[in-house]
């Protein structure tokens, strides 16, 4: 899946470019536009209590990105295990490489407060699965 | 280094905990502030036209951060090349483990506009060898 | 002019609504699409050390903002002086008015370092003035 | 009350100066912390589904900001009427003022979801009244 976005200015910091906690926040953004074009709309997943917190993220850094400019993140599962899974993200202005991370994600339930791990629902897998790819990670040299 | 914050209600999303973007705003805050200890103030680096930035960041969240808790973000250095870094860091609310997380960054200048690596210099080479060490960074099962 | 996007999940608090500084983020965002529309890129006026920074900034909330809702945010010129100009924004949810806000913002080079009011060019006030107009902007009862 | 904070890297632009939003984060912080300090925290306000959301909030802007520097926020109460109060807030770094601004909430319950207003309880009433002053608040020549 493909989120558009463009870089804001307040996106960016004193060294006049994108500061980098923002490339979490879209990768965030880009894993609800995933749910909800999968039919599985986050803020209906909140109303039934469910959501998916991060056990881990991680993001390579290869290009500085700059504001006004008009930024593609494709969006791929990597794998989906009972609960847990992992989508893997990769950010390009044009033909460079901003960016490439990875999210992994547990399914649970905020039913009586603290965040309770549940098996993933079989209907949301299959839609998941059509998703399967890879974004190649790699550090920078 | 110990760097001391509190969450903040912003800080929070509508799941009633940490938006996780922020743990590497925090890390970002902590590396600002480990400099600013060394004698080395990063407003007057980049006075200097040099900065500190990021290759690679990585997090791994272990238990939910809720508002208005105070808590004690570690900073150690895993290891210094020649122009670049590695910082390790971990989240604590009293005993419970938060986070914990590491940044890999490079040492450049912005004369000119775009970063350039440089060889970090021997004096902070040295003040930030003090402060070797690491924190075990496992996945969360 | 209509500045459109949806309100995101790390946008919300643990209250489950809009935190509300995002909305002067949203004010700041949609002002940089205005001069943007305008023919006159915000980050093109950067490079030429040309800004517009806040002098006063004013926002009264009338209904919460939820995540994953669109808003649709209008922004039109109140005045235009000879360094100085008013913006107003409304931003709705449907039919549902969720906030008007004003900006006013000063026209200044930032050569040398610190911002220096400067007159704003003639041909960026020809422009502006075709989008005069006002949002109503009352207290909330 | 007096809150201290450092503006950090994070909360600049590319202008290099603070990116004005945060300014309001700040207020709303201060106010976590005013609240906090009249023995009422705001986390044990929320376990009673009880909120202080903004009706109103204004920011006039007099001296940039910049990272590094250290902060004093003094907040003030102009006003506690039935259910709504409003709070004024002052930034200064060192003998230089950043900013005044002030936030006019309403003191509500979230039990059933919506925010829905209620009369500020007479103990919280009296605390805050301790608390009576004005920070001048005028536009910038």
């Amino acid at each position: 899946m493909d989120y558009r976005f463009k870089i804001r200015f307040g996106d960016t910091d004193a060294a006049g470019i994108v500061f980098y906690p923002n490339y979490y926040r879209w990768m965030d953004e880009a894993t609800h536009e995933f749910f909800n074009n999968l039919g599985c709309p986050t803020d209906q997943l909140m109303k039934e209590k469910l959501a998916t917190p991060l056990l881990e993220a991680h993001c390579v850094f290869k290009s500085p990105g700059f504001f006004n400019h008009e930024i593609v993140l494709t969006t791929k599962v990597e794998y989906i295990r009972e609960k847990v899974f992992k989508l893997v993200h990769c950010f390009k202005d044009g033909e460079t490489v901003l960016a490439e991370g990875y999210e992994v994600r547990a399914w649970v339930s905020l039913e009586g407060g603290l965040p309770k791990s549940q098996p993933i629902p079989d209907e949301i897998k299959e839609q998941m699965q059509k998703h399967l790819g890879s974004v190649k990670t790699s550090m920078k040299n």
